[in-house]
C-alpha cells in the first residue's frame, strides 16, 4: 500500500513542512520504501521528481525537503510495490498530456483484473494497475469530449463517473490535477484540511517539528493540504467520506450537488493496512 | 540560442564530469540563463530535472552534478530564451509517450512560422516552436505507423525523413531519444566523441577540471557523447556533418547508408551566434 499528499492553494506556496512529515513515512516511521516522488505545477508546466529509493535515504528528498519550491497544485506519492516491480517507470505520480494541459496521477489502492483496451492515444510504460487506471481516465475523457476540454462542471462529471467505474475493481484512492483543479477521490482513506486566516501553529505528528503558519503566510492565503493519513497531530483534519470525489480549487473543495462515486469501499477492504 | 547534451552507453553511466562543464555555460562561461533541463532514462521509467533559473544558481543543477546518477541515455539542454517566455513550461527537454515508451526531446535553433495543424494526439503545452516540432513528429510519427512501433530502421527513416521536412523551417539541432536509441540531428553545430578502452584523461574546457576515465570505467564500457560545442579541449571531437541524423546506441553512432537529411544550414544561418 501506498501513501498520499496533494496541496491545492490560492497562492504559490511551499510544501517544505507536509513534505518533512510525509517524507519520514518513507522507511522512517512507516514501511514505504519503494519509490516516491511528488509532482509540482508551475504555471502550465510540471516539475516531477522521482525515486525509485526510500524517501528516508534520498538525496532528492532532501533537496525537496529544503529548497522551497512554491506550486499552487502539488501531487506526491510514497510507494510499497505491491503491483509491478520496484522501478522508476512504475513510480508515481504519472504525467501525460492531454488538450495542451499536463495531468498529474498517484493512486492508493489496488483494481483487480483491470485490463482495459487501450485504443493507442495513452499507453502505460509501467507495469502498475495504477497507470493503466490513469491512461484509461485520460483516453476516456478524450473519447467522450473530442472537441477538447470541456466547462469544469462537465469535466467534474465525467471523473465522478470514471471513478465509480474504476472504483468497482478495487480500492481507487487517488489524487488528479490538470494544473487548474486538483481532484481527490476516497475510496477508503483519505483526508484533508484548509488552512487559512487566522493562522495558527501545527506540529506534525511523524517528527517532532512545528510550524507557526502566521509567520509564513499573508491573510489571504488559502491552503488545502490533503493525505493518507493526517501529517499534523493538533489540526482538524477531515475525513473526506468513502466513494467521495473532491475538486480543490483556490484552497478550498468546490461543492456540487453530489459528489458520491459509488466506489466507497467497506471499512477493512484494503488489501493490507495502510499504516 | 541554446545548448545540446547528449550521452548514450552500452551501461549506465554518470554523466557528472560531462554536466559540471556544461552546467559553466549557463549563466558562468556563458550566457544562457533562460533555464535548463535534463532527462535521464532509467529501464523504460525517465528521471527530469527542470529549472527556469540559470544552471549556474541552481540547487538542482548542483544536486544533478554531485549526485551520480547512471542512465544509457541522457538528454540535456541549457536555454537562452528565444521564442516562447521564461517559464518551466517552455523549458527543454520536453517529455511525451508514444507506443508505451517516454519520448525525450530538446531542440537548438529556430524554426520560422511552423504552425503545423494538430490533430490533438500531442499537443503544446508551452510556446515553443521547438515543443510544437517535438509534437508534430510523434504526431507523424503515431500517423504513419498505425500498427505501433516500426523496426530500427523503418523509425531511422521516418526520423531523417521527418529532420528534413522541419528544417525547412530554420535551424533545427535536436536531441531526440525514445529509451533504446539516441537520435542527434546537426543543422548547424553538433560534435560527438565516443569514450572506449584504452581510456584516458579528459580536461573541461569551462572549468578546469580532469578526469582519468581508466578509474571510472571498465574495459567493455562505450559512451557517446554529443554536444553543440565540445566539452574538453584535449580529445578528438567530431564535428556531425551539417544535414545528417545520427542514432545512437549502446555508445557508438548506427551507420546507414544515407543519414543526409537536407536540412543542413549553411555556415553562418544561426540568428544567433551559438557561442
Amino acid at each position: 500500500m501506498c501513501q498520499l499528499l496533494g496541496m491545492n492553494c490560492n497562492t504559490p506556496t511551499d510544501i517544505c513542512f507536509s513534505f518533512t512529515g510525509f517524507q519520514a513515512r518513507g522507511g522512517l516511521t512507516d514501511h514505504h520504501r519503494d519509490g516516491w516522488g511528488i509532482a509540482f505545477y508551475d504555471g502550465n508546466g510540471v516539475r516531477i521528481f522521482l525515486d525509485a529509493q526510500a524517501t528516508i535515504d534520498s538525496p532528492i528528498a532532501a533537496l525537496v525537503r529544503h529548497y522551497p519550491i512554491r506550486s499552487k497544485n502539488v501531487i506526491a506519492h510514497i510507494r510499497k510495490a505491491t503491483r509491478g516491480a520496484i522501478g522508476l517507470e512504475n513510480t508515481h505520480p504519472f504525467q501525460r498530456e492531454l488538450w495542451g494541459r499536463y495531468w498529474i496521477f498517484a493512486h492508493n489502492g489496488h483494481l483487480r483484473d483491470f485490463a482495459p483496451d487501450f485504443d493507442g492515444s495513452f499507453l502505460p510504460v509501467g507495469a502498475t494497475d495504477s497507470e493503466r487506471a490513469f491512461c484509461y481516465i485520460l483516453q476516456s475523457l478524450r473519447m467522450q469530449f473530442p472537441q477538447g476540454e470541456p466547462d469544469a462542471d462537465s469535466l467534474y462529471q465525467a471523473l465522478r463517473a470514471l471513478a465509480g467505474e474504476l472504483g468497482a475493481y478495487g480500492e481507487f484512492n487517488f489524487l488528479l490535477a490538470d494544473g487548474l483543479r486538483l481532484y481527490a477521490h476516497c475510496a477508503s482513506r483519505l483526508a484533508y484540511i484548509v488552512r487559512q486566516a487566522p493562522f495558527g501553529v501545527a506540529h506534525l505528528k511523524d517528527q517532532d517539528l512545528s510550524v507557526d503558519f502566521k509567520e509564513v503566510t499573508t491573510p489571504d492565503d488559502r491552503v488545502a493540504v490533503i493525505a493518507t493519513i493526517p501529517l499534523t497531530d493538533d489540526e482538524p483534519w477531515q475525513q473526506i467520506d468513502r466513494g467521495t470525489l473532491l475538486a480543490f480549487k483556490d484552497g478550498q473543495a468546490v461543492h456540487y450537488d453530489d459528489m458520491k462515486t459509488g466506489a466507497g469501499c467497506e471499512p477493512g477492504c484494503s488489501l493490507e493496512a495502510v499504516a
